[in-house]
């Protein structure tokens, strides 16, 4: 389900509709967009209302929210904190419009590869994630503080495993039958600018051939039954997009699909292996971690404080 | 289910064996032992026969093999490899007596936590199995080259998942049906000249309470329904076990156990936690996941020779 | 220079002082000591005035204090920090003793292999380290802001480099010229109780055979030709010393010594290798970092508040 | 000293060869260049004979030789290990044109940031490096087999050191008195074909500016006074390099440098951080670690075999 524009790959949906519209010169039929700033962050909400639109997009249909800020690169705390404070409420909002209540049970899962760098922010993620199923059956509900079931999981990639990432989760789903799953991936985004500015939220699940491990099986609602919540952070830019977007800023005008395909022919097949990231992307996981944990642990536990959270981040 | 001998705590089979001897004077009725010498192994295999037997050594009825050998100790890679192909052929003769048979899927399981050197065995020794479970759908029979199915996953602890072990595997298990489960954990031994040197097998799965971390939920073939094989190495010995052994050899007599308790009341309470290893223990844990991994890969596909196996170990 | 108590080894000066005058039955000649209690830390101070007391107690002649506070391994961040606070005093009552004024230039050195968790303190400490040293040369007095110029190395271990600790040192101390060094360095103690509960800073500098890794070339002020703060935290106790503590507990009276050598030929030679230490010493080392690096940091920088110190952690 | 090329930025000095006689249409005077096959590798020797041919390539005179092996890129041992003799073969061709002798000692010096993967190669080939200085002065001439004294450091980065690399390698030297230096490096290209299937080796030691770090100080045989090799591998392109070709393919023509700067205004100065990579490069800083410490190990010390140093090394 991927929209025809030769290589250009991206797994948001804001670009995925920011290119629907420019190809067609118009708005897309299906598709309401708005967007408003908000302190450091700009928000922006697309929501695909058909499966046409979904099509014209390469999106599944679904309300998918991105939260962009530059911010988020450069190494100040202060900053981090207040886009995780901003992203713990678009989480909460999501939990309310998916009609999801305060003692509702969660579990995280981290996808990607601990040993890719670009690929480990899930694992990373989960790593920090405040996690307290296991001791809220034994405190009596008067004594529980704001603090929600939450279990958390990295179920590691195929390559590793030799299980389907979807597998182990559907698995532990029907074990543990948790009311909602909050599923963090790395993905990959068109636009170098929004690499590692940019969170992704989304009721969609996540769909089969998108994040950086391109995982063939989707963890989705209708594949197990249960909201699923999905964020993700792009982290790497397909390396075969910023030569098609510098094509495309020379002019090369209606020649460029073809001048493109000629471009690879002539580079080899590991060409398509290679992506474009940070120098420094260990940093950038890192800090990306804190702040998306950060927002996570906000949001699903009511009775924890930001500044505490991000206190014991570390 | 253990038997009370004052703090002495061990997983091995076969020291729980040696102790119920000594206290008794005597042999255990419905326990039978054996042992042989194996170029650089000692391998003792231990039958407890009856529920009441497993009283008195406080183990689970069935059947346990140990392969002794201090070579694991030294970095001798040559050493380290001939350990291997006999842990390897231990391995095997599970699976025949167990009538598993060569195609049958395999689930590894490493059990502990990755963040604690001790404990990391089995989380490591995951990383290093060979998984073909992805792989082998896709090939046709007479290509499968003596590759077993298997897939292998290391599910955390409690403090990190908010998970039960035993939940996580139960649900892929119920998920995958793998036909039997191969389950690495590191153990406590009483026996400082034991620790890291002694590969213990067993076919009754991992009960409760036993490894480091002290699993409440087992991984056993009662609760899952397929045959387990459990694989663990005695990585640490309890503080006090070495403390109640000196005084032991003092000929302290009959007021050991007071005096014991005695010298424990004046220690802290900190003192259980405390861990007896060797300095070099991240070593060691990497010296043994590999040639645990090794046999494992050796045992599990028919079609790959140990020279092939160790060689890709890295 | 190691006094004759058997197989007792300790790193600590207090600890030694605390034996020698239990052996003897009163006070040592030449040794100074004396004890306050400061909120959640009791601070001892020893100084070995003579070559004499330095015999008696196995230790070089100078000033050592120890903070000792059982807080520190708790994982409450709150007392983590205020005991980093308190040692953070006492680096600045050495530099101001030592007359080393609010500009010198600082050489941080952190001892011990990065491979072996006991023994990695050092060289996570130098993780944390607010290095400035580059960035001074740069800025005009008058915007140094309090930020002294610090630079920070781990020279890793013998086995790993080939190299003597104190010639890697010494070669960078001859080529850069700091006007002090701070050595930190993992340490042994006798008693358990103060395993991660303890840091001792003494202006002797880091003597040869002591530390877990037991250096063989020291590193001192007089080696150097500079001053000297070594710092350093016990995170194991050699595994004999806990027997030997057990059987001076039964009363074994004059008896001991030999009963010890005794069991010691018992037991394997592999034993001179073991060490206690607690179960989760990753996680105690990565918050002892922390602790000592933010202590570092404050005493290092005047113009930096803790509340921004500890911020930065992580 | 780098030639005006616009931003195509490479470390190699076979690339910057083929650029300018590219630029020039033609060979350039004081460049001699020849290459040959050899197995599965491509060796290519370029000689820069004056300052001015140096200035046309950018490059220090000097003479380089690169080893080309898309092997190094794919996943098989065998593969790996021949490459890695026939780059140890060159190493030796160094040695014994630097009139260097087996008894020679070398200082192994890692250069890089162990905490950002692309730029890890230099500490990660440090890890596996056979040292023997320090247990050489301890036997006796006709024991020590064919072992030359080695010694390996990583120095850090001027980030997490406050201390220029240069400065740390100086000291050491001094200290230390090697007989002469190998330098590891990981390098940018100009091409995304080189990206970890090249290793260069040079006898100009590292320049400022050079490397993936941008390292301000050189480590040259004029500033250490020994004979200087430098190994480096690339493992990064400049991501601006990329669409700079694209661009060249085209048939931009004469306008392709104004294009280009062009299209740099229009994307951020974020853009000038970002690098290609493979999405395995972890996989294959690994790869590379081995192959090139295996490489050192057998060119280094004349009493080992191939077969034994690849064993040993994990």
């Amino acid at each position: 389900m991927e929209a025809d524009w030769g290589a250009i790959r991206t797994d948001l949906a804001m670009e995925a509709h920011e290119l629907a519209t420019q190809r067609r010169g118009g708005m897309i039929p299906g598709v309401i967009s708005q967007s408003e700033e908000k302190g450091p962050a700009r928000i922006s909400r697309v929501t695909i209302q058909t499966e046409e639109a979904g099509r014209a997009l390469g999106k599944q249909p679904g309300y998918y929210v991105t939260v962009e800020a530059p911010a988020l690169r450069r190494r100040d705390k202060d900053d981090l904190e207040e886009v995780g404070k901003i992203l713990a409420e678009e989480i909460r909002n999501f939990l309310r419009e998916m009609q999801i209540n305060e003692a509702a049970s969660a579990l995280v899962v981290g996808l990607g590869n601990w040993n890719a760098t670009p690929d480990a922010l899930g694992p990373k993620v989960v790593e920090l994630v405040l996690v307290t199923r296991h001791l809220w059956s034994f405190s009596p509900p008067e004594k529980r503080g704001g603090l929600r079931p939450v279990c958390a999981i990295s179920p590691g990639v195929l390559g590793i495993t030799g299980l389907e990432t979807g597998e182990i989760v559907a698995g532990i789903v029907q074990k543990i039958h948790p009311d909602f799953l909050l599923v963090i991936d790395a993905l990959a985004s068109r636009n170098v600018e929004r690499l590692g500015a940019v969170v992704q939220l989304a009721n969609t699940g996540i769909n089969p051939g998108s994040g950086i491990g391109n995982r063939r099986l989707g963890i989705t609602p209708a594949m197990l039954g249960v909201p699923v919540i999905a964020l993700g952070v792009p982290t790497v830019v397909d390396a075969r997009t910023i030569i098609h977007d510098a094509l495309e800023l020379t002019g090369a005008g209606m020649g460029i699909q073809r001048e493109f395909l000629n471009i690879q022919e002539r580079l080899s097949p590991f060409f398509r292996q290679l992506i474009v990231t940070p120098k420094e992307i260990d940093i950038l996981i890192q800090d990306l971690s804190r702040v998306v944990a950060g927002a996570i642990n906000i949001a699903l536990h009511p009775g924890v404080t930001p500044e505490e959270v991000f206190r014991y981040l570390d």
